[in-house]
This record gives C-alpha cells, sequence and structure tokens, in this order.
C-alpha cells in the first residue's frame, strides 16, 4: 500500500494513489479518467473542471479532509474574476492533491461528455468528434538544428497530446508563421483526428489560447427539403437548425423525373448537380447567419440522402440507379473535402456521406439505422421512413432486414385533388362524426377546429388552402371508420353513407371535406380516385413491411417506428386504420422526428459511430421489392382498408369499423378482409 | 523431387517446379520473379513477353528441348499480326510448361525494370512509379447482393493484382459506370499505390484494355528557370524536356529582392506564388505539346526548389527565410493534390515536394543528394550546385554534411560589367595566349574562335553580345595564368603585363577582351571591378567547401561533382585555377549536369526512392555557415587566385601560375597563397 493520498474519481469510480503536489488533471490522465482540458494544464482553458467532495464517503472507505487539496491559488482567482467559476468548484490542472480526496467531474468537464436526445428512448450521443482543438506551446526555431516551424509544432502536439504523426493542410502552411510569432510561440490548433481516407492532419492555427469554438453540420439531403442543423463540436449543442427547399425541384418533383432530366438532357445531370450544391450553399449562408457565426469555422459536414441525390450531390449521373439492376456507383461511406464538392465552409473542412444501404436504400435508411438503432433492440422493431419511397427497417439485435417500396408522392399531399405540401392553411387533422357523418378539422398554423369560435378570424391571413399528407391520411381513415368508404376503397353514395357531404362525381362518388368558394376559396374535396392513390401508397408501404416480416419469418412485430418529418404527424391509429403498418399495441407505434437527421448528427459527434454504421449496413440484409413474386401478391391484398393480409385485433379493439360495401355490383377493388396464412372471409 | 518440369528463370536465377500446363507468368509470379502485366495474363498486353532458351545448360544441369513450352497458339499469332512479336519471344501468359525449360525477362518486360542514366559513375534508376495501370475483369451488378460498382472494381484489383482497399477520386465515380458498360465490364485502371499522406486509390478508369501510358513530371523550379522533364511512367523514358523562365523575375532578380517585394507589398507573396504557378502551368502545355500528349495524361508530378521558390510555389509568404533563425514553415515533404496548387494536370494528379534540408538548403539540394547519393559513396564526394546560391554537399557513406553559400549572381553573368545570361552571342570560352596575353574566344551558338575564319559569317545574327557564367570563370583564371592579373586580384597595367589589351579606368585597370564598336557592337572588357565580384563569389564557394571539410576534419577531398546546369559548362582547370574548388585531380572533378533535375526524376519514377531521400535529409548534418566564425576567416583567405588558405600540388603540376604582384603599393587585396595548416607565404 502506497502511503500517498488517495485519489477517488466520480462518476466512474476510478483511483490511485498519488504523490503530494500532484494536479487533480495529472492523476485524471494516469488513471484514464475522462476530464477535458484544451490547454494542457496551462489554467487558460477552464474545460477541467472538478467538484472536490470533502466528508466521510464510507462507501469509498474514505474521510475527507478541507485541506485535501491545495488552496485556491491565483490562476483560478483570476478565472473566477474574469469569467465566473462555478460554486464549488476548482480547476484540475491547478488544484493538487494534499490528503485522500473523492473529485466529481461534472459532465461538462467530460471530453465524452453524452449529449442528451430528446426521446426518451433513444440513446445518448457520446462526444467524440473528428475535429478537436489543441493548446500547445512549441519551441522556437534554432539555426543549430534547422526545422520547419510546422515540424515543431507537430512534435509538441505529440508529446503534449499524445497525437500521431501530423501534417497540415496547405492553408495552415500559409498561415503558421505569422500564427506562432504573433502568439508568442503559443497556438491553438483545430486537429482533424484522420480516418480511412485522410491522414490526421492540422486543419487550422490560432495565435494563442483561442477563446472560440469550431462547428459542424448534420445535413439531410431530402428530395424535396434539404435540413441542416449546425453544432457545436465541443460540447454537442445544435446551435442553429434551418432548411432550405431543393433547388433541384424544378428539374422534376419525385426522384425517377430528375433521372429521366439527367437522360433527356445532355448535361442534366450537371446542371442539378451545381443545384443542389448551390442550395447548400444557400443553407449554409442561411444558418451561419442565423447562429451568427464564421461559415470558416464549419469543419465537418456529414450528409445523408436517398440514393439519387447521393449520386447526384456527388456528380454522378443517377442512370444506372433508374433501371435494374439498380447499380450504385459506390455503395461505401465516402470522406471527402467539402471544396471537393464545392462547399462553401472551412477552406479544409471534410465532408462525410453515410454508406448506402443498396441501389434504393440511400445513406438516409443508414443514418435512420444509426439513429434508432434496431440492430441493438431486443424486441422485434419495424421502422419505416415515410416519403416518396419509404424505406424499411425490420430487425432486432439478431439480424436486420431493410427493403424500399416505392409509395409515390401521395403521403405528401401530391397527386391528390386537393393535395398540397405540409404549410400554414393545410388540413391536417380531422374528425368525421359517427353520427352526422360531417367532417370538422384543423389547418397548419392554428390549434382550433374549424367549428370552434374564433377558426375564422385565425386563419384569415392563410385561409383553409388543401390537405396535407398527415391530413390525407386522417380523413381516410375517418373516412372509413365512419362507413363512408368501405373496406375494398369505394366512397359510397349519401344514401349510402347517410352522409349529405357525399355526392356523385363522374362514376363514383365524392366528399366534401370544405366548402370556401363562397368567400373565394376552394372546395375541398376526397375524390375516389385521391382514395386509389392512398391506397396505392399504404399498400406499396404495407407490403414492403409484410415482406420483411416474411422473411423474418414472423407475423407481427414488437413496436413500430415511424421516421421522417411526415412520420412525426402521422397519427397511429389512422395509420393503422389505414393500414399502412402492422396491428400493433398503439403506445408501440412511436415517431422519431428527423431519425436520418439525427443519424446524421450522430456521424458528425461521434468518429466511431461512422465506423459503427458502415460495419451495420455491411450486416443489413437488403430485400429487394421488385426480384420478390411475394411483393406484388401482398401489394394486392394490401390495397383494402386495412389491408386484407393480416388480422388486426389490437386495432379491432380499439376502433369500430363498419362491415360496409358500397360496391352493390360486387367485384372491383378488391373483397373485403381476408386473411393470409388463414383464408376465411369474414 | 518434383517429376513435374524445372522452370528457370534468367536473369535471376530464380527455379521451380511446375504442373505441365502452367503458364510462365503465373511460374514467374509464383517464385516472384519480375514478370510485367497489366492485362493479367488475358493476352492483350504483351507486357508478359518472355524469350526461351533451347539447348544444354550444363549451369543449369538441364536440357531444354524444342517441345519445353506449348505451341505458338492464337492468341499470339492475332499478337504478332497486329503489333508484331520480336523474334524469339513468346507471350509469357500464353506459353504454358511442358517440359524442363530456362526462360529470359528480357529487360523491358520487368515490371522494375533500370532506366539507364547518361553518366558512367550514376546508378541507373529502378522502375517503381507511385501510379500504375491495371486491367481487370469486374463482376456485373446484382439485385440480391447489391453493391456499388465501385466496390466490386476493388474488389477484382484486390484479388487479380493483390492491391490493398481502394478509394477512388470523385472523377473516378463520375465516369466509372460508363466506363464499364463500355468495356463490357472490362477496364484499366491507374492506380496511385498511395503515401503517407495519400490513402491508394483509383485515379482513372478507361473502358476495356488502355493501349496508352500515363506521365509523370520532374520539374526543377529554379530563380531564373523552371525545367521539366516529361516521364513515361511504364517506361521510365523521358519523353520530353522543356523549360521557361520563371516569371517571378519580374518582382526581383535574386531571391532576397523577392522576399523583399513580399516584405514590401501587402499582396505581393501572393502575387509571386500566382506569377510561379502560371509560370508552371505555360511549361506543362509546353512540354505536353512538344510530346504530343494529352496534358490530362499526367498523373504525377515531383517538384525540387530552393526554399524560397519552395515556399512561394506553396503560397508561403518567404518573409522568414529573410532574417535569422531563417525558419522554414515546413521542411518535411510534401505530397499534394495538383490541383491544390492551381497546377492543370489530370484532374486527381498527385504532386511530391522532396524535404528541404535547412533554411537555406532546399529541396533542390536534397534532390542533388538523391542523384549524387553522397550518403552510398566509398570515397569523400564534394558536391557544390553552383547558382545564385551555392548548396555544398561533402560526404561518404559514414555521414554528410551540408551548407549553403551566399555566392551572390556572379557566376550567373549578373554584377558582371560585360556580363551576360547564357544565351547565344555570349563569351563562353576563352584562351589568352601567354605570349602576345592577347585574347581569343567562342560564343555560345558557334563552335569558332573568333580568330578562325567564317567566325564573323557565323555570328553574324547573334553578334558578340558579352559574357556568360562559365565565360567569366574562364577569362578570370586565364587573366591569372597570363600574368594580367595577380594572386589578390590586381589587373595590372599593359606595362606591368606586357598586354596592349590592359587599358586604366578610374584608379584601375581593366582588359580589353573584344571591341565591336566599329560595327554598332559593344566594348566586352574586364574591369577590376568584375574581378572583385568574380573573387567574392569565388570565395563564398570555397569557403563553403573548407568550412564543411574543417568538420569533417580533413583537408582535400577525393573527387568534386560540380552539379546545375552552369556546372555542366565550368572547365575544371579554370575553376580550380580560380580556386573556387579545392585542389583535386582534374579527371575526378565531373560535372552532373542538372543533379536537381535528376533527382526529382528518381523520386518521380521510384517510390521507395521518396521514402529514401526523406530518411538521408533526416541525416544530412546542416551547418549554418552564418554561425561559423570560420567562414569568414576562411572567406578573407579564399578571395586570392587561387586561394590562400590550401596548397594546390596537383594544380601546380598541371598549369603554371606566374607569381605577379601588381599592387606596388603592398597590403590591398591579399598577401598571395599563404597556407592554412602551415603558414607560410611562398
Amino acid at each position: 500500500m502506497s502511503n500517498d493520498p488517495l485519489v477517488i474519481f466520480t462518476p466512474s469510480g476510478k483511483r490511485g494513489n498519488f504523490a503530494v503536489g500532484t494536479p487533480i488533471l495529472t492523476a485524471a490522465r494516469q488513471l484514464g479518467v475522462d476530464l477535458d482540458s484544451v490547454c494542457g494544464g496551462r489554467g487558460i482553458c477552464s474545460k477541467c473542471q472538478i467538484t472536490p467532495s470533502y466528508g466521510e464517503f464510507s462507501k469509498h472507505g474514505v474521510t475527507v479532509h478541507e485541506d485535501a487539496l491545495s488552496p485556491w491559488n491565483s490562476v483560478e482567482e483570476r478565472y473566477d474574476t474574469i469569467r465566473g467559476l462555478p460554486k464549488g468548484r476548482r480547476l484540475g490542472c491547478q488544484a493538487t492533491v494534499q490528503n485522500d480526496i473523492v473529485v466529481d467531474v461534472p459532465p461538462e468537464s467530460q471530453v465524452h461528455k453524452q449529449v442528451v436526445r430528446k426521446r426518451a428512448e433513444a440513446r445518448d450521443i457520446t462526444m467524440n468528434p473528428t475535429t478537436r482543438l489543441y493548446y500547445v506551446e512549441v519551441q522556437e526555431p534554432d539555426m543549430h538544428e534547422p526545422s520547419g516551424d510546422l515540424e515543431r509544432l507537430i512534435q509538441s502536439l505529440r508529446k503534449d497530446w499524445d497525437l500521431p504523426e501530423l501534417e497540415a493542410d496547405l492553408g495552415v502552411l500559409k498561415s503558421l508563421q505569422p500564427a506562432l510569432r504573433k502568439g508568442g510561440w503559443k497556438v491553438t490548433c483545430a486537429v482533424h483526428l484522420g480516418d480511412d481516407t485522410f491522414s490526421p492532419r492540422i486543419m487550422q492555427v490560432w495565435p494563442g489560447y483561442y477563446e472560440g469554438t469550431i462547428y459542424g453540420l448534420a445535413v439531410d439531403l431530402g428530395s424535396t427539403t434539404i435540413a441542416a442543423h449546425l453544432c457545436d463540436l465541443q460540447t454537442g449543442d445544435v446551435v442553429a437548425s434551418s432548411g432550405v427547399m431543393n433547388p433541384q425541384i424544378r428539374f422534376g418533383e419525385d426522384l425517377m423525373s430528375r433521372v429521366s432530366y439527367g437522360m433527356m438532357n445532355p448535361n442534366g445531370a450537371d446542371e442539378m448537380t451545381t443545384a443542389v450544391r448551390e442550395g447548400m450553399n444557400a443553407l449554409f449562408v442561411q444558418i451561419a447567419s442565423e447562429a451568427e457565426i464564421d461559415r470558416n469555422l464549419i469543419v465537418d459536414a456529414v450528409f445523408v440522402c436517398n440514393p439519387v441525390m447521393h449520386h447526384l450531390f456527388l456528380g454522378i449521373d443517377p442512370f444506372e440507379l433508374g433501371q435494374a439492376p439498380f447499380a450504385l456507383a459506390t455503395s461505401e461511406s465516402l470522406s471527402l473535402r467539402a471544396i471537393e464538392l464545392d462547399l462553401n465552409l472551412h477552406p479544409s473542412a471534410r465532408v462525410y456521406l453515410l454508406p448506402c444501404i443498396a441501389g434504393h436504400v440511400g445513406a438516409d435508411a443508414a443514418a435512420v439505422a444509426l439513429s434508432e438503432a434496431p440492430d441493438k433492440s431486443e424486441d422485434l422493431v419495424l421502422i419505416v421512413d415515410v416519403g416518396t419511397n419509404a424505406e424499411i427497417l425490420l430487425g432486432n439485435k439478431e439480424k436486420v432486414l431493410a427493403c424500399s417500396s416505392p409509395t409515390g408522392p401521395a403521403f405528401e399531399g401530391a397527386q391528390i385533388s386537393s393535395g398540397q405540401r405540409a404549410a400554414p392553411g393545410a388540413i391536417e387533422r380531422v374528425e368525421i362524426d359517427p353520427i352526422t357523418k360531417l367532417p370538422r378539422f384543423k389547418v397548419i398554423g392554428c390549434d382550433l377546429w374549424n367549428t370552434e369560435d374564433g377558426f375564422a378570424k385565425e386563419t384569415a391571413r392563410t385561409g383553409v388552402t388543401g390537405i396535407c399528407g398527415s391530413g390525407i391520411i386522417e380523413i381516410v381513415a375517418e373516412m372509413r371508420m365512419a362507413g363512408i368508404v368501405d373496406a375494398p376503397g369505394l366512397i359510397g353514395s349519401a344514401e349510402q353513407t347517410g352522409s349529405p357531404n357525399c355526392f356523385p362525381e363522374g362514376r363514383t362518388n365524392s366528399y366534401l371535406v370544405y366548402d370556401g368558394t363562397a368567400d373565394g376559396g376552394p372546395k375541398i374535396t376526397v375524390t375516389n380516385v385521391d382514395i386509389r392513390q392512398i391506397q396505392m401508397a399504404k399498400a406499396a408501404l404495407y407490403s414492403g413491411a409484410r415482406l420483411l416480416m416474411d422473411k423474418f419469418e414472423v407475423d407481427s412485430v414488437d413496436r413500430v417506428v415511424l421516421a421522417g418529418a411526415f412520420g412525426a404527424h402521422i397519427s397511429p391509429k389512422h395509420a393503422m386504420v389505414l393500414g399502412m403498418i402492422p396491428d400493433a399495441p398503439l403506445d408501440r407505434v412511436t415517431s422519431a422526428g428527423n431519425a436520418a437527421g439525427t443519424g446524421a448528427r450522430i456521424a458528425l459527434l461521434n468518429r466511431d459511430a461512422r465506423t459503427e454504421i458502415e460495419a451495420t449496413v455491411h450486416d443489413i440484409h437488403k430485400i429487394e421489392t421488385a426480384l420478390e413474386p411475394r411483393f406484388q401478391e401482398h401489394f394486392v391484398n394490401a390495397s383494402a382498408i386495412p389491408n386484407a393480409v393480416e388480422p388486426f385485433p389490437i386495432l379491432k379493439s380499439i376502433v369500430t369499423l363498419p362491415d360496409v360495401n358500397h360496391n352493390t355490383g360486387g367485384g372491383g377493388g378488391g373483397e373485403g378482409r381476408r386473411r393470409r396464412r388463414k383464408p376465411s372471409a369474414e
């Protein structure tokens, strides 16, 4: 047993004996305790704040006296005066061991601190960014031992911070000599710690101790919108979030029309590449301005996107993705310099693209897998990222399957007669009274039902303009529950349904949701064609999920996660009535919000997560729906509302589904419900 | 003992038994015999040509019969018809083992073939370039096992060629899918094999078998001129050599004026960087046009230059190199993308800069060390690269010392009254008749002496315009040998010297070399100020060499190598009379030509040479002349002609040096010869 004082760190529990006079930071380093420092123990950065605990610690078998640490010193005094040190805190590099001591490392003093995610079921993100700041003192040049300023800087970084042999970007070489001299041979360096592509290198040098921070971007490059989170790479905080429309929309609303545009126009793919990169740069200007930071401080960016966007962003013609066998130019993750993609960030900024899973299942799906971690789930989870293409993951810690299903744009309000994008004025919530069969609704931007007082006033500016994706799902499900639509998907007449809002239109019936024509507004209806569109979309989605369940040899899943911005607004009950997703307890159907964007943020903040998702993607088993005969079979059966493939006892326990059939002539759109494993008409 | 036939390869002597039917190429690979192939044995590239030998080989203990190899086949027949196969040759991939056989691998069929250098004493260059071509057949995409086209290409390269895990440049990703399909899933790849900075990567993909080659540039970036060799990276041949003036000359003739320009002008350094890069691109256009090749086929470039040019080329202000302690921004070698330096080569071309030895001893000196390899020399070699700054290396396999000495531009014809750059019309050879004391000379561009018939006619176009660097050395040495100049450096009067060409000018005398004024030409003279300039320059050079000899604790060297374009034109005898170099047997004073350029070529053609010179430079001991008191001492004593520091018995055995002293007043420019180790006036 050593006679030296015992130092115990909490919460890690790591302990060791240290000579009197040892700084707490030194003790922490020797024990491998995760205590941050940028200045290397020079009392400048204050990142190594610790909280000493005093008193009796029977658990640890020590008693800590008031004299356990060296007294508050002038460095701490100065720091406290200028910037303020929270009560009870000491600087780990200044306070030295005098006697047995218990030291708590608060979360914000940990290098690998946890970034807490909003959702309860989500794992926290451990900070471990690719680029970090290091403060060093550099040896001055000596004519007798000539060596470059860079080589002496690298030597100091290696010695003080145990960094590998570094290189420097050209921009650093240009600014290095003035910075070293201005800082009196003390500088702060931003160091990219390297990956499979890039050797570890110095990206920027500031004279003296750099008080600021560095940033990274997590970008979700969607077909319609480009959304980004700007993160502080030291704290992990999201300091700004912003989005712009994808300027490629002018070349085609959906992906296949963009692929076609590239085929039809000699420089079509290049035009689209230029457009998306310009849009990206516009977004960067916007987000930096919102956060009031210099864009040159953004040193890292992670991108997730579907395969077509992935190729177009990289400057690759997505031609091959438009036809079987849907060959990706490259499926692995990519590490690039931002400048190679014409992105205006820090001149040495690095860019990381997550791997693609298959020709139809992109880096966005990989990001969802990173965020939702089906490969770590004890129970069987179905993850659906709803968009123009639905990406579907099914799995648990045993295995994970993935496929993509061509839902089309109906869920986004497109190809629906009164459909529109989610924007103020769009109907997003609908209820149909089971007695009167009349609808009431809410629009985006107003918390009132349209039947409540003040609705007209509050929506005066936006009006009621159409139905957005989540609205269309609710309305169709409500129509089904109210008996206005039957299981095969036919809207009944006013007589059949008892609803005065049903009216004949062509050879079928439509349902009036809102008539604003008196005030010059639109007449918002649901036509039978709309119902068909939604049936097609939901059948595609469901069939994909069902196909994965077949492959997994299961008839039910433990939980369902709806991902995507749209997924965040879907009502689980309505989704299930519609038959979008398999029967599951409603409280086990959750929304993950923009899980792809969250996956990008994880990859941005934790370099190990990049390696992890690269490995995970290799293990994900891809199912190509086009090659599976059962997909077509499921698709046909899944067009019923709800689908006719499986029983739905859980749903039945919650809602009443009237057993109506509006197709008096028989045949037509389907035959009501039919169980797949035990066929029997109800 | 195996019963399989024995295969013996010459010249390697490697041997082994192989089953009947084994292709010779396969046997070579298994034995590690250096037999080239780009197509991987598919009978396309013909790089694996071998020559079977028949008859009795008592040395090897085998008799080779005519049926030792499989018969000439249709692939060979086709190749021979289309392109022609030299007599006696077979394709190693087609000819299979049938019986005991002796197979010769001709030099051109070796991967690591030797590139023969012109000089007898120089080592040959072993081909081992950083970028090579590989032909592969790629598996077609399969929807059941989705993977990117790139990943399947990489898999094939790894399997067929044992290449490491590769990445691809963005440009490759863009062209990959069309190339694979156009080539029917067969492509040829240019692969950069990687270095400390870059991971191994595919730089270009051609559909099918690519019949062409790829190129590299070895560039000597001098203060005055930029010279480049364009090399075939498969054969090592120099296919074109070209040079342009360094456009930076407009910012200052010598390096220090350029450093000053950078200090005096806010964007001065950037202007000079832009200028040199523009000059470089102009050179690339010129050399590619001379060789009639596409500049986009130049995939690699190696640069050597002095430290100031090094920094300016990289975009670093050379300010610190203008003042003690002459700190380099970086001294290590650099591996960059050509695009980072705004160079218009292959879009993915890589660039390598050799390391600098010290603030005054640059990558050019490192290249000289690579070319002349003093660190591998058995005898003690002094290598002098003469330019505005002289770089001096002294060493043998035990150790190597290096220094730089500020000779100034006099050796390049600058700051000499009738001096000029080496160009047609410049006097480059001079003889002074020992009896008449009258000169005769030759000018660049004409092989006749000016006293010979036809000289006037042959030089009618250029005229006689001035004296170039090598001419000024010869003329001063000749003046010394003719007694027109004394040891301290004074030109005598016509009476003192007996030469009618001596005439008084100011307080001293001048010597008339040529009077063209009658025809409107110049009057070319050597003034006593010119003599002083040359004395200063040669004293600086000699003192540097002498300082290294002191450090090495020797009084003489075994051999002297004069490097640099100028060095190629210096007459060793005259250089020794002048006292530029230490006393040495004239046949041991050789010219290495542009050794820096050759060093660049070695680093271009052999990647191991890069690692080698990086290690060598670390081991070279740098002497900073400014810090050595003895440098000044040597300098003062070395101004005599020849210098007064050492005895020169070898020189004395060749030439007669009259013991004159034109300074009748005594004192002044020196005291004649004085031996350093055994002081005694002669």
